[in-house]
């Protein structure tokens, strides 16, 4: 973007939508709306040289794009910024039809499924438009920590031959002929990089799950921060690392867009101090007990569920004032077969965080025969023989963690459901544009 | 990696893969490799304190992951860097099966078949473990110039509802007993996000693509980095943009790899002088007739082929002394339906770099009704009903690019097939591990 202040009384060219036209006796205005900086283009009528051009907004519907050439100007008056362009020459390069099919200035006059139909007319709201320049900072500023700690981006299939951890849930495809699946998770393959050598690897890509569920926070595809590093000492460090990563992430994301995220969406980004707040999932029980009267109900004992979250972050907030918490100990009937256990407790985690779990974290099982027993357990056969195999030739004790940047982006900025906080949602029912 | 320089004399901890265990009569060396770093482990047996790690090394297999606590000396005779390790610890973190499915230190040894079924050794060794350090690398530093000029990295959806450009080459998914279909390119969706209003968006993701063909250049799944970016007044605007994003990936390998790149792959990693040559596809057949009797085969006329793209790079070097060259004017019945036409001519151009296409770059149609006539002169109907809604109302004049990471990293390290510059390859007779 143009950089006003300097261009003070000089000419330039700007291009972008015409979001507000608006034709009245003796001047003309157009707001016009490049990225989501605004600028007004102010042309008179009652000079003769701009005769074609006031014919030609005389049929500008709005949100056309226009290519305009013309002054810089100090306005007072004006109360975008104090600055206008005074127009020599506007170009339009494309026409809008006159009638939009829902309205940009107000977002949620239509029903959410009107305004997926109509993403790309969605999106020019400025609520809607900076979720992703301000999830993009995100990513940036944690990838960023990444590379400056020695990590590698890694880009692993999303095709798998085998169903994997729960065939249930995977979604098939006819691959030449055959069965192919589309993968749930890097999981398998960043710890194959483990057992390759790499010392620490991570990986931002599509992750697909099968579920047949709507939700507020379930999408059937959706995309995964994936981190693992080898040589560590035990969980303890995967939740150091993921504590660091989220202060550089929401470092970056304060500086460049506090003040507009303040005003936009009314969230407060807070940096958060490390190290976060850790409790046992016993103990935790026993907190929402005497605090709030909270029973967990027989089938999720040993786990935590939507309501229990909630409740997880309300105590971490009037504990310890933190927005985050890490749950410990779990029971190894919750957690995943590759997750280490040390008397029998699952050396992971979950990172709790505005009410909502944001990741699960864990030392990973390195030592073949109790992983294949730790299989067994879970009935897993012949599917993860090959996953199995990394673990015969060496392979250091590792950890590491997931996160979907969708579901981060909308606790960061306090949205109701992934609908929101994805370019374009999928969903069972939603497959489409 | 622990900086030895600064640990001379000091007791420090380290972990990795034990490469080598050598017994002698009376010494034990271990070479530890830790990421692909190495230093020596040195264990005098006839230190009656060393007892126990001596029996311990005595059963040590090659490949093995251990921890070693010890003092780290200055010691000229040790070919490794002068320096090794005088352990008081060792821990062996896991032990390796003492018969490698292939060999590590001679990686040519198996076929490319049993590479790739044990691909988690076969990256061990260092030419093939590299890659993909160097691949993160380079796409870091894209990623860099990109968001160093204000792009937004978008991520759009993997699982699409109509089969779009070319139905014949998509994967098909079992989507809760519906179809759909795995997106062979980001291009409608990158487009997408330049009508929301976003000026500069770019994405890095898996394509698919349905072909049933073996060549070293063609994968069913790649990862693809596409850039888009509005208000350009041509695609000359377009290629530019290319050549600094290349210029600065180029840069930033050469300058942490490129002394490796040449001892391993024995490659100069030259950073390009810009702009890169250009020249017209007509002008070109000629060039090619007159210096190597070329004759284009009849049913590539208008495009461009393997031999074609061969003889490209050739004639680069020799005229202009350049490894990359833009060829534009192909013929519009070889180029896809969305690129802008002039006087009937594409307004488009592949990039060519030794010897192989890189990238196919263009301005794209934004106009709906020159858009519509294209598709269907191509005999595109309601399946991109979705697509050429985007332009209705107000769309900005586009372009922009695509290329494969992998293809891309083949080429810079002159490897013969992209089976080696995928992490884990797919094809239509792979779909394992």
């Amino acid at each position: 973007m143009i950089d006003f202040k300097k261009c003070v009384n000089k000419e330039i060219t700007i291009s972008g939508f015409a979001e507000k036209v608006r034709n009245l006796q003796w001047v003309q205005f157009i707001v016009l709306r490049n990225d989501a900086n605004r600028v007004q283009i102010t042309i008179e009528k009652s000079y003769e040289k701009n005769k074609e051009m006031i014919e030609l907004v005389n049929n500008l519907t709005n949100e056309s794009t226009i290519k305009v050439t013309g002054v810089l100007k100090e306005n007072d008056k004006v109360k975008m910024g104090g600055i206008e362009i005074i127009p020599s020459k506007i170009e339009v390069t494309s026409l809008s039809a006159p009638e939009l099919p829902i309205s940009i200035t107000d977002k949620d006059a239509a029903l959410i499924d009107t305004r997926m139909d109509n993403r790309f007319i969605d999106l020019r709201n400025d609520f809607n438009f900076y979720i992703f320049k301000i999830q993009s900072e995100f990513v940036r500023a944690m990838r960023k920590y990444l590379y400056d700690n020695d990590f590698v981006e890694i880009h692993t299939p999303k095709l798998i031959g085998t169903a994997s951890e729960s065939g249930s849930e995977v979604f098939e495809v006819n691959y030449f002929n055959n069965k192919a699946y589309l993968a749930q998770s890097p999981q398998f393959y960043k710890q194959m990089a483990i057992a390759a050598g790499y010392e620490k690897v991570f990986e931002v890509a599509p992750a697909f799950r099968a579920e047949n569920s709507n939700t507020n926070r379930h999408a059937t595809e959706f995309t995964s921060f994936d981190v693992e590093f080898a040589n560590i000492n035990s969980y303890e460090d995967v939740m150091k690392l993921e504590e660091e990563l989220l202060v550089a992430g929401l470092t970056a994301v304060k500086e460049k867009y506090g003040d507009l995220i303040k005003k936009l969406y009314g969230v407060d980004v807070v940096v958060p101090k490390t190290p976060f707040p850790k409790i046992k999932l016993q103990d935790l029980y026993k907190e929402l007990n005497e605090r709030y009267g909270y029973e967990i109900p027989s089938h999720d004992v040993g786990d935590m569920n939507a309501e229990t979250e909630k409740l997880t972050s309300r105590f971490a907030m009037e504990k310890y004032g933190h927005e985050f918490i890490f749950v410990t100990d779990f029971n190894k009937t919750k957690r995943a077969f590759y997750h280490m256990r040390k008397d029998d407790i699952p050396q992971g985690y979950d990172l709790i965080w505005k009410g909502t779990e944001l990741t699960t974290g864990a030392q990973r099982e390195h030592r073949y025969d109790v992983l294949e027993k730790q299989a067994k357990e879970k009935n897993l056969g012949d599917d993860i023989k090959f996953y199995k195999n990394f673990f015969k030739y060496g392979c250091p004790p590792h950890g590491g963690f997931g996160l979907g940047i969708d579901r981060l982006t909308m606790l960061l900025l306090g949205l109701p459901s992934l609908k929101e906080t994805m370019f374009i949602f999928r969903g069972p029912n939603r497959i489409t544009p």
